[in-house]
């Protein structure tokens, strides 16, 4: 599983004031703690500041290029300001968070993808708004496939996040969600299905077990990617015991090392 | 989901002594708590006891059925000691666990399913063994359907089991299970895929948490049973997380309610 490390985000208002005093240190800490528990890419956030995104967002950069060497996932719905992190980067290969069907976010984000050689997540939705149906949204991912292949991009540059809207405003989002992944994968098994986990329980109570749960249903219909918290230790245990269910950790060595560690929260 | 409650089960060694000591009062606890926590059926097994199992068998149906009028699955690989089980039953139309593709075993069973109008689960085994192969399995099971079938009984009457093997022993045993739940339903939308947990976490550290991601994963897949312990508080929660999940939950509605109520294990 490719895990974007989410914590260090504006939209967190634990994280907000550390980027408001430009705390480099709680800024470094929660890289280096994100990576040491298995984060491959960091997602930078800084989208919340309205006035000053852009420079609070290439401190951010600064700030955590000089403790570690993980690759960035830089998360703006601005093009300026993902242009501005380009610039600043120094870890390797980034993925752009994100791009959509929308045509101005679309034109304005593709030129960046194309000559920084990035990767790139896309939502599920375009200019007529949030798809309510599965075919809605794999008609959205397979536009989105099309036209950025076609310009260049890598299948495998691809993330797509089929965008899950609360199971508790309507009961079919889970399946609506799993069943884009399944069909997205299906067609183009190059291409990374990644998501955010946390938005399927919003407004539901002991919502953690309904993230759990759906970070195993999603991983069972092909999502190889997600955004969420490393250091979320129950989370990354059934990160891992899905591995295991699902052959990608080998007579599920990785989950028994980790059982030795400690790691596991049981 | 439909709920098979294992606890009165001869091969848990836990239970065995109050079988021995005809201890009724335990057992009635056993298929009160386990009704009482959501079990659709009571399984009943007393093969352990080679030289009176159907004394014993009898002896149970007879004790639940002082207290409780939930449907039983009555357990044995011996077709004598469930015909013995059926004639005691009075609870409804039960369930035979189980029948195989193996070819006496079939002959022998499918009368009892025929006269007594029963449930059976059908194991995805025949004659050549455990097979290793999704394919072998899906073929098995299309075997099973169609021979039951053509003899008259429903395909809502049919539950079948993959037989999951533990994934300690093959990293791919875990894949070949929901690979072949998800064939079979796909193609039987009325047949029932009900399935053992606990099988595939044998040999693990922490595998609470492996049957709880398989339970999430097995139910995307099409499982609509599972043989399980509902007592495990924890478990349970998962199963209600996963009918949360996809769609089988309006609103999350009891999900909420469970909470409510104290039962939910976060």
């Amino acid at each position: 599983m490719i895990i974007i490390g989410e914590k260090i985000n504006s939209t967190l208002k634990a994280i907000r004031p550390a980027m408001e005093s430009r705390d480099k240190a709680a800024i470094q800490d929660l890289a280096r703690r994100q990576v040491e528990a298995g984060a491959t890419f960091i997602d930078v956030n800084a989208g919340m500041f309205y006035d000053n995104e852009i420079e609070i967002l290439e401190w951010l950069i600064d700030s955590i290029q000089e403790i570690t060497t993980a690759p960035l996932a830089i998360d703006s719905p601005n093009a300026r300001a993902m242009l501005a992190g380009l610039k600043a980067n120094r870890n390797g290969k980034p993925i752009l968070n994100s791009i959509t069907g929308e045509k101005e976010r679309f034109e304005s984000v593709l030129p960046l993808v194309l000559e920084y050689g990035t990767g790139v997540i896309g939502l599920c939705m375009d200019d007529r708004g949030m798809p309510e149906t599965t075919a809605e949204r794999v008609e959205i991912a397979e536009t989105l496939i099309r036209n950025l292949t076609r310009e260049g991009v890598a299948p495998g540059d691809i993330y797509i996040d089929p965008m899950i809207r609360p199971i508790g405003t309507g009961s079919h989002y889970g399946i609506v969600a799993i069943e884009t992944m399944r069909a997205v994968k299906a067609a183009h098994p190059d291409v990374h299905i990644a998501c955010g986990l946390s938005n399927v329980s919003f407004g539901i109570p002991a919502r953690k077990v309904i993230n759990q749960a759906f970070l195993i249903a999603a991983m069972t219909c092909g999502m190889d990617g997600a955004i969420l918290d490393p250091l979320d230790r129950k989370l990354m245990t059934f990160l891992y015991a899905g591995e295991a269910l699902l052959g990608l950790d080998e007579f599920c060595m990785n989950y028994i090392e980790k059982f030795q560690e400690g790691l596991l929260e049981v």
